[in-house]
């Protein structure tokens, strides 16, 4: 299904049509923009239940790509496809405007209309802070690190990073889900995020699994990895939505330090080498 | 079906989690948004044929909207839903990347996925001009305009103003729909818009019929209006894409003219009285 998505996006370029496009938010000015569509029965089920954590997720995503550039999140457009068997048009508002204030977003417009099925479509706007990050900027000699919430008793087993393409497959297979996966409930730390993008050289975050991100941070900056831990589910599981760093040696430290700060282990697992990057397996879904 | 989505709108605003809904656009610092989903069943059938003239209204609508407000389309976020079964995707790319150049529009970011039926929300993003265009802005004792295209050899009958409402009720009812109408293929005239826009009061596109608008107008500007034209079509008519303009008596005979020069008459249909108000018909598809 992705290489249908990719011809699509790449037939836009090929026209001349894009501007901008490769990192996780676009820029304009002082602008970065995330957008992405949130579509039952592609993104999500509505036999899942708790529909609330469901939106929630759909803001995660953006508001992850739009804290992975070093922006904080500001507005929101929303455009809602409301099913027209679904009662509870009120309850769902209230609960996008809850998930907006709490994440500090004013909705600024969009669109509302009753369909099929129910259909979320978000752009987030987000102010920049005192540098971007972008994916760009890794040099020989780096070193790639992604984040892992630290093992403590207010944390499941299931929170651990590379369990989501467990938990997706079984969502998935059997429209049930484990409530506590990240995959159901992404967890945001803005304030480590905003500490830790002014360390990095680089950074992204992980939507595809880290095996396909480094495909596109090998092509971006002409590079190629030496991976450095046994690959597992960390390495190929998708929708982690934690930060990727490439950092310099020397911030190595520093950076661990904060992430430990915020309860969080800052995993280096591989180093930029000369060369081209092989990606080895395709993409989980296809 | 309205009430649904007003009221969800309406839910949103009470909860305190809205900023700046209520003109054609939100505008952040020198830009400004427009928002709206086009969806296969909602707002058009695939069998209705032509898909690219229907994608090029999909930006009609959002060109239109940000114009309205005396700004340039510079960029627009489109999240695109392919249906499964549909085959054309390189050709849909290329089309929508051809309506995005010929409008002068780069798409700086989006989504796409794959589901069931064809579905695209689109973000305009517009630069402003010297001045912004309301809503607000009308007092006792200014008049309402609106523009229909100068019948002429080159202009179907079907082009006239007011003639939506047939052809979008036929649409729906026979799957077939008339290629000349404007509701078919809405048409844009930025020089003209552009030039009218620095002598309005305030101005806003038609979208759903002039009736409903001036009910919006009244209470944003706190006042009645007094219809001076024979209530037919054009009173009633949606998606017309047209802008209303309200002047000051002493700029119309100049608007009439910028008009004329554009091939288009600018109807005097409204005077601005003191008073409130009465919505007397609901609305066309409620």
């Amino acid at each position: 299904m992705l290489d249908r998505e990719k011809q699509f996006i790449q037939t836009l370029r090929e026209c001349g049509a894009t501007f901008g496009i490769g990192d996780d938010g676009v820029v304009l000015d002082r602008f970065i923009y995330a957008s992405d569509g949130f579509f039952e029965g592609v993104h999500f089920k509505r036999q899942w239940g708790d529909l609330k954590r469901q939106i929630a997720k759909c803001f995660y995503v953006n508001l992850s790509d739009i804290y992975a550039m070093n922006a904080i999140p500001k507005y929101a457009l929303l455009t809602v496809c409301i099913p027209r068997d679904f009662k509870e048009g009120k309850n769902l508002a209230k609960d996008i405007a809850q998930i907006a204030k709490q994440n500090g977003v004013l909705l600024v417009g969009g669109d509302t209309l009753i369909g099929d099925k129910l259909h979320i479509s978000l752009t987030l706007i987000g102010e920049k802070c005192k540098k971007l990050l972008y994916r760009k900027g890794i040099k020989i000699g780096d070193y790639l690190g992604y984040l892992e919430p630290k093992s403590a008793l207010h944390l499941a087993k299931s929170q651990k990073f590379g369990k989501n393409i467990r938990h997706l497959k079984s969502a998935l297979r059997f429209n049930a889900i484990s409530k506590n996966s990240r995959f159901f409930t992404p967890k945001l730390y803005p304030k480590m995020l905003l500490e830790l993008n002014l360390e990095a050289k680089a950074g992204m975050d992980i939507s595809d699994g880290i095996f396909m991100e480094l495909s596109r941070l090998s092509k971006i900056n002409r590079i190629d990895f030496k991976i450095l831990k046994k690959k597992g589910e960390w390495f190929y599981s998708p929708e982690e939505y934690q930060m990727l760093y490439a950092l310099r040696k020397q911030k190595i430290q520093k950076a661990k330090k904060i992430a430990l700060k915020n309860r969080h282990n800052l995993v280096i697992f591989a180093k930029a080498i000369r060369g081209k990057y092989q990606l080895k397996r395709r993409n989980w879904h296809s």
